[in-house]
């Protein structure tokens, strides 16, 4: 089995990142491979970022599926072209949205997302409206670091935690949801800290929640329907250039 | 007093109906314009084609902005691009959706869609969810002619009045909205078919929606709220080739 | 082109006050006319003036539709009478609730209303409710000023400008509709003042709004549904003494 | 203890029918008294009677109120006047739709009314929403017999058990209520009907859910909140020829 | 016509206490009797102990139907068993929850419960859910005292007294549910107070409103809908040492 | 690591049944046992039944986890017992509904239930809504056959078939969820004839579904949130004959 992390934005560091943090999360006896976009996005902060990102993202998308991977993750908590990867390819497609507040869902009553900006709350509270979990997921708030910004992991970590801690303790999160990829390994030590301030409340990961919707989807033979995901009619599409 | 049409697809058979259809909403003290993308789709009606056309969109919706224009429609019903462009210009931008389902809201009870193929009803629903309009939006019905398809008239509206009668008979629609914008010009004569057929039910043009939308948000003085679409943050940001 | 503006209270002030607002708002090429109620109450800030005022608005908007006119304004953001006059006439009519609401959800993720007193607040709720718009408006707050109070424009500005900051930093509300049409002519200069406060949040005057979706509804050519607005069977009905 | 049965409609027929009916619940050492609005409709039918019966029923209120009653029952389905009679009198008021279907919450999943015209379905499911009850209340249907023609109760009780046993067949009732207040004296023999058709379903009569409701406040001695329902502040009111 | 209280927990002390409450509010012509169960829990107050609770209640609502009971109060505010004595029982079955709820909304718009402890808080929200009344029930407080700690009235009374003026003044509740039946007592106290400090807001006792529903339910003539509650189909069944 | 399912029905047959099914679904490298109740129901197909099954389960569980299980899956779609059971002890619990029914929200817009009997359906849609995803979960739908009569595999098949066949075409539907622990082993089949018969639709077996969550949820490193699953105060609680 073989699995493929997209890293859906520009630079080296990153796609080396991606590999560090998935391979953290995949089992030994699963091969994982990671591609990276070949133009788009420096960071994914935002609804214009997140349109120019996402046909990068679905050439890999494809390219891996031709490839024959067994199911596609992409690396941005936004789902960037994830839906429209599932119209295209047979293979599980997943971001890290939907894995990560879907588990939480069944670990407590409400759930709290943690991101980075406010540019993308509206964005995150419009995808979980659009997923129909608004009545189970009342809050979004942030860390206000940029996520290039993220690389100082002991500041990030202070914020996660006092924006974590006062969710919790304003009544309006039980499951706390790292709103960023970019904030991969600061799960553990957050639901440490957490533990350590208050009552036990369980961190996810999103890259370790798609890694994880994968296997799962994968050992229960599912993929995507195709009463909600039809396969796009061909037609003339063209790139910048063409 | 100057709006902008985007032509969303590729082909210049549609920039020519685009500004044929814009020209019969917009009034005559109004300047227009119509843009076309440069690359992109030959027609929108997949979530792969949202994403394939929205960046050149979002290109068009700039340059119509940094030449002065009042306003932007984006001509198609599924506002691909929309929410991206407001964090990026002052001017208001709007797609087909958004305009006809919340005008069609004030004219009764039940807001009934009418588009083209099965594969945009997820995504049409989904958007339904994402606005939180769902309990008053609760049918999207499909007249199954692929977008290049609606070029005979006749048989498109025969569908249309079939499909929109249904909804109108099972109670799930007192409003009709046309979820194409390529279904251009069928309203008026949609709405006197039903009128015909049963008790008056109003019909939305997606394209005239969105023209009075947009004269109507320049009379109120009114553009995008900031808290809701903030401006993007400068970073590096490639298209192929570059 | 002519639209009709219905006074819902007494006074011959406010008969000049809406003549001058609805001024204000309608284009040249379009005549207007102002028709104040016989009898009734002398501002609407409770469920019970709502019932109050209803019937003679309803006279005067069948005496303006008799005579022609091509739609109707009640001027009151509860929207008195609006469902009973859309049953009755075949022109269009609006109050100020439901134009400036829905205007404002085409222009950031929530809702705010500024009205006048406590009074009015479970009715405006109970309004979202049955508009099924609960999920994007959460937030009404009050200037907790009477509408006759509403003269000292000075005072009625600083409250709104209070309010408003206050529902935006609390993250309740991303565009701000004022709830009361004794309100009109503030709408711009709180959107100004917003915007020196915090980032641009646009105002919706309610009598502003209204005006423009007749304008909008006429040019679309559509009305009220008839599967919604039954026309009223014959019978007996009267009044006081008779 | 005391109460008062609002007669809403025109015709000293009427006025003798709403006594019988409420004689038919009220318990022996209840007292009760009927009183007829003054002015007003022959039958309540659509928004438009609504309008137009709510004022003289307030009229009715306040002077029952004066006079000591203990309760009030406002006698139509459309609960007309009702929260604002709340704002005036310290008893409690109802009218037939809020007791019969909070009752029915309590003795089944879905909540199925069966009315009179179509004209009234938009309104029922517009206060269904307005109560927030939409999720539990999917079904209004009618028998399509207007309020003066209830005559025949033979044909009502025929149309009745069609409906209904046509809701539950659906799966869209568990509990069917009557939407009417002119259909009292049905609900048994409909309540018959459908156990010797189907499974059991109760069956829930308007009057005498309302009578029964008040009997239940006034023994919990408790009455309307006035943090939703604040006394309206003192000002001219007028009637046609003040 | 004859009720039966179900005391759901172990004790004497905690019979005698249910036979005084229940004394309290049932009319002199109605018989009633108390059962306790006669295994299970000391106090409810975590979803173990509502499992644990749930059969002994069964054995006795069975018990007390085969006696002809005409109708069954589960006295606890978790409605522990209901919806199973409903499919086995033809009399109604009540827990506290459901009708001191379903009664609140018709007196304000806003329901605030204030309940025992956190440990319960999770399941009164999942029930408010679970009827579909989310939209109307935003807050449940605690007074932070064991159901076994509700000895000292005056310091219950007080933090009462506390938590409901805080929900009413934050606008969170209009009337006030007593969240657990070893409140009962409380309600005519606690709304006096409230009234002393505020607005009349009403408050309503479980046990007050449970036996009201009961009788209210007889005088209508209606029990549970057999397309919700079927009956079990015969199985074996056992008990520990069977 | 070790799992342990609880069969919670009596039965020795159902004892090997619950051991191949999760034999089927567990990896090689992770050690499972099967523990029994020892007194309770013979199937579970009412509310009655939950309440009956529920405490020897949570016996089972607290054994389990004192023996040092990893998580625990309570062989049954009701999820009886899953929540207390989440109070009592730190490692994961889940039943067959939540695991399975929030999988499937990741794989198409809506989900639809095939369960075994009508006498489970209420209960299943008001899991539902207590779960906040009635706006994505709009079908439960039966084969109507008792859970000891799903013995004949080809006739429940047939059945199930017909029915998920039916709900997808009907656009209820665009993922089958099992709805009965009972009916695992058709999952695969199933799938496999809905794509013979239309477009490929996700079917998904409870209780692979619910094994692979556990498995997910150790890999996470996550268990069940503290301010939701409050563990429940000591007190006196006994068993029948104690």
């Amino acid at each position: 089995m073989r699995l493929t992390a997209i890293c859906p934005i520009l630079g080296v560091g990153f796609h080396a990142e991606v590999e560090k943090e998935t391979a953290a999360w995949i089992p030994p006896d699963v091969e994982s491979e990671v591609r990276s976009v070949g133009y788009g996005v420096e960071s994914i902060e935002s609804e214009y970022d997140e349109v120019l990102c996402a046909p990068p993202i679905l050439e890999q998308v494809k390219a891996a599926a031709a490839d024959g991977t067994d199911g596609v993750f992409v690396s941005c908590f936004a789902d960037p072209g994830v839906a429209a990867a599932r119209e295209r390819v047979d293979v599980p497609v997943v971001g890290g949205f939907e894995p990560s507040v879907l588990t939480a869902l069944s670990l407590g009553e409400r759930v709290g997302v943690v991101t980075v900006l406010p540019n993308v709350v509206p964005t995150i509270r419009a995808s979980i409206r659009r997923h129909g979990l608004a009545e189970r997921c009342p809050s979004v708030r942030v860390v206000d670091i940029p996520v290039l910004g993220l690389v100082d992991r002991s500041e990030m970590l202070q914020r996660l935690h006092e924006q974590a801690r006062a969710a919790v303790d304003a009544d309006e999160a039980d499951v706390i949801v790292l709103g960023c990829t970019g904030m991969s390994g600061a799960a553990a030590e957050l639901q440490e800290r957490l533990a350590a301030s208050g009552p036990s409340v369980p961190v996810l990961d999103p890259t370790g929640a798609a890694i994880g919707w994968l296997l799962h989807l994968a050992r229960l033979g599912v993929s995507s329907s195709r009463t909600t995901y039809l396969p796009p009619p061909d037609k003339k599409r063209t790139r910048p250039g063409d």
